[in-house]
């Protein structure tokens, strides 16, 4: 069992201020005098703290997220697979956490080597010994334990919460007909090797770290990835049956309970701030909290630019005042400013939201075109508009282009291929995809032998018989 | 763009311990010996760190209370209109945000002259020039980052989500005739000009502030302004059809879907601690702990005697034990406490959340009399319950009487009147109110082209088009 | 009206390292200087804030709990009474807070004798003396303020989300049939001086705490106390019409929302992390800061192997893959977690949770052998798993198993055997059980002259008609 020897996401940031904060104080003591002012630093006990405190409480915020995720995707199918979406949400929760636990962090964070691709392949992750000393009484163990900066669990925590967010990303976009347990196999795959890999090579401090690729919460490490995983699996699991017409035209999905779906956009945003507000990585000084500052207010700009660019433009390109487009905008909002929260000013915020925005609403349509059935339209959402914002980093000046463009490309391309070739594999030998009668029915009845809501009289799906029967 | 030259919310307030606190900590360093104990500060930047925090987490679960907003109003009306009440709160809170961001906060708080009516009219806010500095990596920007007290866009953020408050009252009353985008044109004026300057008033420390006018968390300014805005709305738009019968009886409001509504109460309710746990403004040390500590207290009693004092006296006021005016009932006992939770004594927080919850149950019956359509009973619960607690902070000796009820009618009468103009302003120009045949049909197929709960087969309104026909 | 003089659940506990942290740095001032490495500790006055955040920010969780409450349980009832289950759950969130305050509080914690078994019988509640006269501007009062170590209504908020959480787990075993105002009578006392009563003997520092029983945030104290009051409700109440047959086979409950269900068990998730890691009861230094982060971990692990244990035996206990299992194996983990997620090896907790969620999907069988009827399956998840939980606190060498075994049985056979008698006395008296008609028809209707979702249409229930009258 490896303990902690490695400093989290740090690595992949440039030494920020910081650091030299702590520094200063382990220097110089609790007690500093600028000149001129007197003023008194954070003592590094209380660093200790409060570092690990933002850690827990935004963290706590994260997992709300997949509550959100939850009722967004259980509001978007149609009800006779809302149980079913359920209990994936659940399951990818907790398989995530299982497996970041048993072997993801070890080789996302652990003894990545400069310029490496992955950390150790070891087994489970603990407390550092001198947390352990401590705990047991032995007081001597105390200056080691906050030469750490924070608890070494609470970052366990926090990095745990955001493989859950990318596993959520796929469950929408293959709702309603992929297997549940073929599902959760590769969720177990992607939690515990493939995002700990991707991680590795920025947060971990591997070589995508060393070439300067900033990616601040993950637009593309966490986003992205879950996005170009779920584009491979709507690619080998196909569209629901129905979905694109023989005649070329498509069939619009009907989300089930619009309030639900607002709900689940309405709990992601909040979870956004910590998401993003976490992602200082410290609140041990005064650096920290005007840069979290300023996080937040970036987050919830570029949000709510997102929601109101994407309804004005849907009128143009859906057609009309698209209550979906606007809750996808939220999203794509959030994604897209999750590159760069800490650096772009406010107003640049505004305008990456909004062109994110307009990129799903956009992108939605372009789905449909190649024929590629998404549900929920979280490909658009966190991929499309991470892509953006990865790349938006640079109107800022504070990442080189071909370097933010390395970083989408390589880690595009590994999480892509490898999610085909698991998707695949999972296909040849378990199958991915419920049978046509399954679906016609709807998981729920099939899989778990229940109804989502048995009380209350839903209508039957006449054209679906209609249109199977045309097609095929 | 303006930088942070002013301290917020504090001016409005009267010198509190806490700023002695930072002072004595400034003068005296980090290490202060009282007669006879030793004891420790806590050192200026953990206050900044402190501070910044409690504005960042407690904002962020105020953001939260728009999500209950959407629960409670999207359960609240049928649901042939629960998408477009979605929309409006998810696009009034993006508004809100961007509103504030671009002239409300500068209208609000920058440069307010003593005893005066507004602050700068100017574009943009943003962090300090020191922040900026700092950021930069000029460490002898950190004293003068110091002596701001807090983050300057923590502050923003907080204040933002009160804003987006007050807008919120507004959708619920107008609910389910009011056209969308005439909304939000309302809503923002609203969140960029009008409650900016009731705000500058007293928080913002002009005119009522000089009086001495006492509103911790705005019963007044939030919550009454948000009441008087969606009343002066409430007239000029006018009922529901069918609402008011012809023979003089009132149609009574059937909610949609009744869980909906409790949970977006429980959001309130959660989100609420926020709402006066972090306007102690701060948590730089001892007495805005205790201060803190006693306000949540004193909110949650409020709220719980709201609740049993509303559902006690709804079976003489309303006929039956009724649930929805216990969950007014809890909305009205936190509107009611939060003119002063830092200063009345917790028995006393119990009778004001009773007696406002009554007034709240009570007012819902008026209402109907007079012929005013409100759909969730937002007047009497933020804007009746509103008046009460403001005036209630007399009892505890923390207000006078007169300079209260100046306060109460001056923002009342402002917000009241400009509102009603704009609202009439809007019905001249591009209309306030959907047409008869989209009000019968309801406002998500007309003006979205969706229905929010497509599967579920909805029982047709048949009284409707009597009813309809017998008035017309 | 008695101040604070107790010092919480603290008592309860063995003298923490943190403790001696506070101590250490009352004697020793701000900078402490260990062997070798100078390092500064947190200030006391920093402390006091922490620890007050702590409660209040974890509090501000907890209380959120209801809410799951509330929404799983109106999901998992008939439509027809999703209302009532909603008015039970606000109501006793706001009697548990009223009556805490009241009584309540005092009776658990305030001068609870050594060895004894109840604290003062007097009314009310407030802020310490010192508090109000620093709050008045005493400056002299602080040294005693701060030696209390954390406010003393943040404290009381704390402590009284727990009661709420007791209370809680009473409404979903008996819903659908107690009537509204037995229920509201029987919480009044269970709040007021049952739980009071068991928590003085433990966290009051009463007899049990003095045996050395532990239970770090209530697996028995809390979630047991409310398994064995809903027991008793249960047997004395009666299963709900229809649900045995005659014939002996049992009518499977089926849950009306399954989405909300689900959305109550990520809301509990997220409100445990203030449960468990709020009941470190402190974040005044490294110790704390450590063991809270470890809690977290802990606490997320154990519900998670619950979700997947639970999932993975539905089928060979239940017959298919139950979402349901997978739900309360979340919660059945939790539980089981939290009397030791401080001491527990984080491969144990894994251990716990799935045993937790095993146990409690046996036991949903096991009460339906026995003609139980239990709604939503509390008295597994929260009873069963209890008792589980806090009997394994011995495999990590923390606690003694027979005096875990004399805590288990003594708390439950005193709830239980009070609860009957109240539950009894309450049935002599004004009845406890609904009439059958209004069973039939509803308690929504019935009591509230409601329905809780009135336009959707809900399919009849024509078994009930035949089951019932084959039965009678």
């Amino acid at each position: 069992m490896k303990q902690n020897e490695s400093s989290g996401r740090r690595a992949g940031r440039p030494i920020s201020s910081r650091t030299v904060t702590i520094a200063g104080v382990l220097a110089g003591g609790a007690v500093l005098v600028a000149a001129g002012t007197a003023w008194a630093s954070v003592p590094n006990e209380t660093q200790f703290v409060l570092n690990t405190f933002s850690f827990l409480i935004w963290g706590a915020l994260i997992m709300w997220m997949c509550a959100g995720f939850t009722m967004l995707e259980s509001g978007s199918v149609r009800t006779k697979n809302a149980s079913v979406i359920c209990l994936k949400n659940i399951g990818l929760y907790s398989i995530a956490g299982l497996a970041y636990y048993l072997i993801g962090y070890n080789l996302m964070y652990v003894e990545v080597p400069e310029g490496g691709w992955i950390g150790t392949i070891d087994l489970f992750y603990g407390p550092s010994a001198d947390e352990l000393a401590l705990l047991g009484g032995d007081e001597s163990a105390k200056a080691a334990v906050l030469d750490q900066g924070y608890a070494t669990m609470s970052d366990w925590f926090f990095q745990m919460v955001f493989v859950a967010t990318a596993a959520s990303i796929v469950s929408g976009t293959l709702a309603e007909r992929v297997k549940l347990w073929s599902f959760f196999i590769f969720i177990t795959i992607l939690t515990a090797i493939v995002y700990p890999i991707v991680g590795a090579w920025t947060w971990g401090g591997g070589w995508l770290a060393g070439m300067g690729f900033q990616d601040f919460a993950g637009s593309t490490i966490v986003h992205s990835t879950g996005g170009w995983a779920a584009l491979a699996g709507a690619m080998v699991v196909g569209a629901r049956r129905g979905k694109f017409r023989a005649d070329g035209t498509v069939r619009p999905s009907t989300p089930s309970n619009i309030p639900s779906v607002t709900l689940g956009v309405f709990i992601l945003w909040l979870g956004w701030f910590g998401f993003n507000g976490g992602s200082q990585l410290a609140l041990a000084g005064t650096v920290d909290a005007v840069a979290m500052s300023n996080v937040l207010v970036n987050t919830n700009l570029a949000a709510a630019a997102g929601v109101m660019a994407a309804i004005s433009v849907s009128r143009p390109i859906l057609g009309r005042i698209d209550l979906l487009a606007g809750l996808n905008g939220a999203i794509a909002g959030l994604v897209a400013i999750t590159a760069g929260p800490d650096i772009v000013d406010h107003y640049w915020a505004i305008i990456i939201g909004a062109i994110g925005g307009i990129i799903c609403t956009a992108g939605l349509r372009f789905l449909d075109a190649v024929k590629i059935d998404d549900v929920v339209g979280a490909v658009p959402a966190h991929m499309f508009a991470g892509v953006w914002g990865t790349l938006a980093v640079c109107i800022a000046g504070g990442a080189e282009f071909w370097v933010q463009l390395v970083g989408v490309v390589s880690i595009g391309a590994f999480v892509f291929v490898v999610s085909w070739i698991l998707w695949t594999v999972i296909e040849k030998t378990v199958g991915v995809r419920v049978s046509p009668t399954v679906e016609q029915l709807g998981q729920d009845a099939a899989e778990l032998g229940m109804e989502s809501y048995p009380e209350f009289v839903v209508m039957p799906e006449p054209d679906d018989f209609e249109e199977l029967q045309r097609d095929e």
